[in-house]
């Protein structure tokens, strides 16, 4: 068993250390969306203090409902008894992972806890890379090859699973990539796992979306959730969409011996959300706009100073390439940025990358402010990026930036001296 | 993979469902706490409706901090970083079989969980009868021998299971046999999982209770909960004390990678509830007197119709047998309750137990009333047993166990006609 705690937590929780011990530290390491819960859902939630039953292992009838509702406006009709809630959609993929069984295909770079809870379920991945600037997704033509060698060696390659919009990259796997994918999935019998928590967040509500499920409805399972749309993260609440009885049964099965059910007040907030109310629209809205803002001018930081990296389009993350500095591994990397630079960022080897490329995540969304008051100020501000508190957290990545260009290669591969003439440890 | 739903909770939407359809059925087959959330709970999560973030794997510092006094106060000094925080008990055990790895010793009978737990993660159990009147403790002398039989065929056996008190029997191991039970593990080098979610429900408070943590204290996990003591189920919140830094390390792994953390605020109002101020002692006080109550009364029921119960010492169940009567199975048995009878329980095979033993677990837990005001006008009475609807249920057993007696199996076999006429369907 892998016991390792999981890398974003932990770097998170280090972070948080070295600031309560006075290090300035700009947070960039953490996933989590950063923002104030909307009053309206507080309201609900305070409303459903009373309820303490366990209620269905699916989930609270209304709260399916409402989330078949949530699909059915994005073009995927949604038998409610099809739907299954969890305590965040991290449990119900590991149930989906136990439940279906065998080794699963994996996007590389992908987000930690795929790999993780491969690895606890006893399944081996099969990581895959995705095609340029299309994260998320592992390229198809590759996964055929890899998954019919992998059966050639007698491996039980049953799932394949892809985020959309992509965490690390903050990239979109385009609809064309995705056709292709569920095509093969189809013709290699693979059960699609389509991760679409960040869905609701595509900076630009006019991209189109494609998901499998529209591609190939009997084999794929949405996970989502609103810990990233509405940032409920610790709330614990989670649904997923079911393609047959068949899959939806044995992930109960699971569900009701690991977890039982998510926290019932939160569940009734959370149908409330689902059923899509103007002012859950327009908060979503604003967060879409604040997190595109803010991951764009990170953005421009970065290839100002001259480093590689694609452009974001959902979500609050950048994974920059610093092919050219002088690191041996992303570790080291990420270590240098957080012991001089006071930049928290999380390495990608910790997402299943080449620990020697110098790729890391950027998570652009604590930085909106430490308090309510001030996220709720960003969140509103028709100009983000003039909040003096954004403004400086960009100039602290960007002297960041600046320190880093002391250790870039030379041509002939020896460290070049610069304004951090220190030895570079890992 | 075991597919099935949960026995427990699968039966509880049964009977549900039955009810809905305006079937007049008694529930004693949900082990639900069947009490309200005492207000000063309430008020603590709707206080805490603003708290969004994942926070720490292991639980809010409050919450750890408090569960460590709540033991601290019943002679077990614990250190709040040996506490790990989970969203309900169930994951936590969950959790701890993954971690701990191996196969894991069971008392048979059991709560259904346990095995299904080791089944999910590739554990084989190892059920261990009870000594008689002893239930949740594995027979220590038996344990031995198993074990040792068992690791000669090669098994890797790391675990035992406790429950104190239990949940099927509602009983109580002694503190000689518990006192055995711990120096066997030792000897044998078994991790305890000491399941106490019902400590503070021991009818009598004057019962000694002795926790393997005391005996053992190296090598044994205590988990516990809100779920029973406070009724707090459906908002999913459990602790664990842990012996060791690598055990708590190897827990939080699979945490990280599984839940997360519990609900913020649930977090946030269970730390209250730790602290055990006066009000919420006095709400498990009352509990914890109406629960004895009414499963004595239940007791009296049964063995005047002349079915064998050990009396029950805590919680909420009784684990009657009707050997004598003409079933071949528990399931039998349990399927005429509930059809004929309008009585839900469920049969003991799901516990583990002999399938051919007619011995049934009986929960007396949502016998309170179907609303809040029922349930706290029992809570509060000074006789609960002469509130119409507690007496219209415990007659509505009495009933059903007077029309079982058509059903006695005569000295040579053969079934003795009565009031029941038809044949029984399985």
């Amino acid at each position: 068993m892998n016991v390792m705690l999981s890398a974003t937590l932990a770097a998170n929780e280090d972070i948080e250390r070295r600031r309560r011990a006075g290090e300035r530290v700009l947070h960039l390491a953490f996933g989590e969306a950063g923002l104030p819960v909307h009053p309206a859902l507080r309201e609900r939630l305070a409303a459903a203090s009373e309820h303490n039953g366990y209620g269905p292992v699916a989930g609270f009838a209304p709260l399916r409902e409402a989330a078949a509702g949530y699909w059915g406006r994005r073009g995927l009709p949604t038998d409610p008894d099809l739907v299954v809630c969890g305590p965040g959609s991290k449990p119900l993929l590991y149930g989906l992972l136990l439940a279906i069984g065998g080794d699963v295909v994996l996007p590389m770079p992908s987000w930690v806890s795929y790999a993780a809870q491969a690895d606890l379920v006893g399944a081996r991945p099969l990581p895959v890379p995705a095609p340029p600037g299309e994260g998320g997704v592992p390229d198809p033509d590759r996964v055929a090859s890899a998954v019919l060698h992998a059966r050639a060696q007698g491996r039980d390659v049953r799932s394949i699973l892809l985020t959309l919009p992509d965490n690390p990259t903050g990239t979109m796997a385009s609809a064309a990539t995705v056709t292709r994918l569920a095509g093969i999935a189809r013709d290699l019998g693979l059960t699609i796992i389509s991760d679409e928590i960040y869905r609701d967040l595509l900076h630009d509500p006019a991209t189109g979306f494609v998901s499998p499920a529209d591609l190939a409805p009997e084999r794929t399972v949405i996970t989502s959730g609103l810990s990233k749309s509405l940032a409920l993260g610790g709330w614990r609440i989670g649904v997923a969409r079911l393609p047959s009885v068949e899959l939806r049964d044995r992930l109960l099965a699971v569900a009701s011996e690991i977890w039982s059910s998510p926290a019932a007040p939160v569940q009734r907030a959370a149908a409330y959300a689902y059923t899509e109310p103007a002012e859950v629209v327009e908060r979503i809205d604003l967060s879409r706009r604040l997190h595109g803002t803010v991951a764009r001018a990170v953005h421009d930081r970065l290839t100002g100073a001259g480093v590689r990296v694609a452009a974001p389009l959902g979500g609050f993350y950048l994974y920059p390439d610093f092919t050219g500095h002088d690191f041996a591994t992303s570790a080291e990397l990420a270590t240098a940025l957080l012991d001089r630079h006071g930049v928290g960022v999380l390495p990608g080897h910790v997402f299943g990358d080449d620990a020697r490329a110098l790729r890391v995540r950027v998570a652009t969304s604590l930085l909106y402010g430490e308090t309510t008051e001030l996220r709720l100020t960003a969140l509103h501000a028709p100009d983000p990026l003039r909040l003096p508190w954004i403004a400086a957290a960009l100039d602290h990545l960007s002297e960041a930036l600046t320190g880093l260009e002391g250790v870039r290669r030379a041509p002939g591969g020896r460290r070049v001296s610069g304004a951090v003439p220190s030895p570079v440890t890992g």
